[in-house]
């Protein structure tokens, strides 16, 4: 649905989201797993170069991978058969060897997030940036407030837009702060616990999380809190930014007027119309995302060692509110934009 | 994400909510209009048969359309514009005339859900036959009942069975009766309340629902229950499917063996496994659709005569949903095909 | 917390949903089952008579049930217990004879619900008189219209009335409906397929539910849909009168105007406000309740014949929801006593 | 529903947040605001000395407090009307100078929450102990483990253990994280940028927090990122335990036999069975506290300087949380030391 997404979505998220993201994030995986199980003598420095070699040549089938998919709830079955068919007897039996699926999926994920925190992190400066720039113009200006729907008395727009900047300000300290707790490597096998490297799990783990760029954790397969953490970050961050949405919708009322917006939208009926389009999807979006964090949340509890249905789950969920963040940065650009406070 | 799709969404309903679909929806609204304005001499016969004949020969500038869906936060204004440079004067003026981009995106979305149902319906009828041909089959013999996750005392296939396609049997019903409660035209021009066709509203929107086989309503655009009452609907037969999918799960488990399932889902690293992917799939989607009716039920709050927030936050939320419940029914019938109780 | 009930609270749901109301209703059904079962020859005339004796003298101790309620997350063991302490044998035996702790719990929600369904619709119907009324005295009058928060073109306010009464005439039919398909009695035995009954089961339930006034139906302990249609028309229900605590405070604004509230609520700083108090705890409860219905809509997801979790998560969720349901009614008749259109 | 609350609730948490509780806290600011304001001569020391006489003799009418809540929608013009009946002129006037209700209703509640950290961390500490000393008996004998509710390989206690206390090690941290950056004073007047205090709002602010050992924070009545951020924290926390519900009841199936329970809980109508109640329970709480999250998130879309259905809305979840979360953690104790492993 493009004009949904013309509208709500945000082709740079989307594009580090999709299936081709994805796909070269689980490439760098296998790589970086080989190149750090070589390091340590799991497999041999020739296997290494040998699946470096293939994967820098790998050319995806995909039909065959969404079969895979369809077939194993995961695509990686499909993906490290098809890569194994590149390689040739003896490196083929060692690509992989000790992961599992969720071993790929997961850290590929967290290379995923790497890119969009940098992306997150650009735009929440920038709109931080365009609050600060009018608190400089307008800043000691003043400005009725409203307090449960009614006028209260008044303040300045100093304080108004220091109710929207501050909780960005937070934010943008907690990405940061999520670099380093959330955006690890996965590495377990397939019971979680690395026994199928045998002594050399750890010393892999390393290796693998500093080529990737990467927080060293033990497997956290089946615990997967700082998932829901990132999930309420998002939230929050949406949060902030419908309420600027909010504010923005009932200062720009006409019989408040407190505040215009350059180029609103247009109706197909009433041309003297021009809608806080913007300000409102910045609302759509919070709540949206505020939803989603609840189910998101619901997908913490695996069954053991790993749950198919609330990992799926989690997929159902993570990527549109990624997307809604996104977006939500996105459209607040645009809406300070076309703010004009006189 | 193809990938995610090929798992757990449905190329059926992704095709009937696509833009496509969804403008084809939007032209005939404004094909019946003309039609329906010139039954009642709101405009001329000419002028209807203009629009009637442009809207055939219509091609959507899709670019355009996107711009203009991100620009006023509906497409209308911009394929009604579009639709206008194919007419001269004196027709031009009177395509789309007395309604609201809210009639017509809301009418589309009424003719999408009419296909849709049918899908859900000739599905639903098929889940149901699978269950009752298993009971057929295997309805006497014993199986061990399991109450909060202990054995309990013996019961009957015949009583799991109906236990899982009495609610199918509601939910079709529901489906019939959403049809005359929720499958009804939309049209309140700007302010949702017909005074923009005279005296004409009431005999217009009548004609439309007529040649647009839906039925008749007062304008509806800010009293959005009966969408809430879909969501709902929707959940539970996502719930009633996943609580299918939960029981396969146990009954699955190698240590309880009460079914098995003839071709799971392989492991990248465990040859062993024959995972129920179907069946967790069915449990993602049915808690996936349980929070996004909860996030609905939310966009029920429109402010005034419409509100652009809520209506966003219904689309960002019911096309998932009408897409999960197809792929939770897509996914149940590949799950019971595969279910082997002996 | 009372003061926190004395705003958003109902004394009367409350009372309905108290553990005394429902100790009331699983001694009905006690007693319902002992009748009917003597009526089938289940159970002598001779034991049905001492039984309903027992219960009508029955003095609960009250901190024995907490302990049983904790120790077996129901407490109809520990109820049956002390009921028995009360009978001698051979009545004592014959207490409870075939019926298990889900149909007592689930039974006695029915008698509960049939009496909160009483005070909905009187409320319901106090509400739409409320607003037909208003219709009658100011419904010719103009009001502008407001669309996506802007002004549009002027209305009239019968239309804007009809936009708060219309869902809720549509919610009084629903509930008359759900008496029917949800208002039944719940007998199934410990696996829940009536076969602890012998052949008598069937004919037990049929009198059971004519005693208690209740629909009959199949046992539907792990089938709960009609419960979660039931959390969705509550959510219909506060979210309409959710809509309207919007549109009052956007109109009582001091900007706007359109309405003035009698006596609104006070500030502890700013002696001029009036705040728009019982509008915005309509919102609150509209937005709790939509929360609440994705949260109870997981609760369809039950394990195999009966699952505790899911169980307790609905116990944890739908009488906050009556309870909000009660509220809202409450509320919406005391913002419409203060509303003034002049 | 004092029953539910033997199951489900917490006596301990439920007390912090009581009426009483609340009013305490709110005495506390009005005393702690007073002797602040009489440190930088905004009030005098009599006046200070005065106020702290009336809070240490004053005795609340309840009714009167409830009626005033449903009026205002917060306690505190009620309140501060008591109190200063209580006061002779001229320190009558001079009681909660400055200062809004909202001020006196945010500080109590980060008061009530430091009290409830502390019963928090206790039980984290001792679950975490528990967790070890089973970790140090049982962590080297071997465990099945369970991928996709298949039997998988074997893995240790050691590893099954550690899943279950690796995140609570992090909630213990994040609520001492949280102390910091959540636990802060509000203090703004009505438009909650403390211009009412003059030039001394923000030396009052400084000595107003030392005295309540509260942190220091400008005014945030309007910007809630930190309350949504302990909803997740909470969350998390009966995420985990929640995990551990499942694993349990996955793990005491009578065909599994991995665990025993001491003690399980009875049924009305099967003798044998020994349910897993307190891990079902935890699982009921897991789901119970997700969907509230996502609904508490809806509460951060504040309408410009405050908005009384968001903070309801807040008032609504929040305690419901904190008590779930407590008893999430009081019957995970209970549930560990039903717990054997052999």
């Amino acid at each position: 649905m493009t004009l949904l997404s013309a509208l709500a979505g945000d082709p740079e998220i989307e594009s580090l989201l999709s299936d081709a993201a994805q796909l070269d994030a689980m490439l760098a995986f296998e790589r970086a797993l080989a190149e750090a199980s070589a390091d340590t003598g799991w497999i041999s420095e020739e296997a290494a170069a040998a699946i470096g070699k293939a994967i820098e040549d790998f050319t995806p089938d995909w039909p065959v991978l969404e079969a895979g998919m369809a077939q194993d709830g995961v695509v990686v079955p499909a993906l490290v058969k098809q890569l194994k068919a590149d390689l040739a007897e003896p490196h083929r039996t060692v690509l992989h060897k000790g992961a599992t699926s969720q071993d790929v999926t997961d850290t590929a994920l967290m290379l995923q997030l790497a890119g969009i925190f940098v992306v997150y992190e650009a735009r929440l400066t920038a709109v931080i940036d365009q609050l600060d720039a009018l608190s400089k113009e307008h800043g000691t200006r003043e400005l009725m407030a409203h307090t449960r729907m009614q006028v209260a008395l008044p303040t300045t727009w100093a304080a108004k837009l220091a109710s929207w900047s501050e909780p960005l300000r937070r934010q943008l300290q907690s990405i940061a702060s999520l670099r380093r707790s959330l955006l690890v490597i996965q590495l377990g096998g397939p019971v979680g616990d690395r026994s199928s490297f045998g002594e050399l799990g750890d010393a892999i783990a390393a290796r693998m999380a500093k080529r990737l760029d990467l927080g060293l954790a033990t497997p956290w397969q089946a615990t997967r809190d700082p998932i829901i953490a990132l999930g309420s970050l998002l939230t929050q961050v949406t949060g902030a930014l419908g309420k600027l949405g909010v504010d923005v919708t009932l200062l720009a009322q006409n019989e408040v007027a407190a505040v215009r917006l350059a180029g609103g939208g247009g109706s197909s009926a009433m041309a003297h119309k021009s809608n806080p389009v913007n300000a409102e999807v910045l609302v759509a979006l919070a709540r949206a995302n505020a939803g989603l964090s609840g189910t998101l949340a619901q997908a913490q509890l695996h069954e053991n060692e790993r749950s198919g249905a609330a990992w799926t789950l989690e997929w159902l969920t993570l990527p549109s509110m990624l997307i809604n963040t996104g977006a939500s940065l996105r459209l607040a650009q645009k809406l300070l934009d076309q703010l004009r406070l006189d």
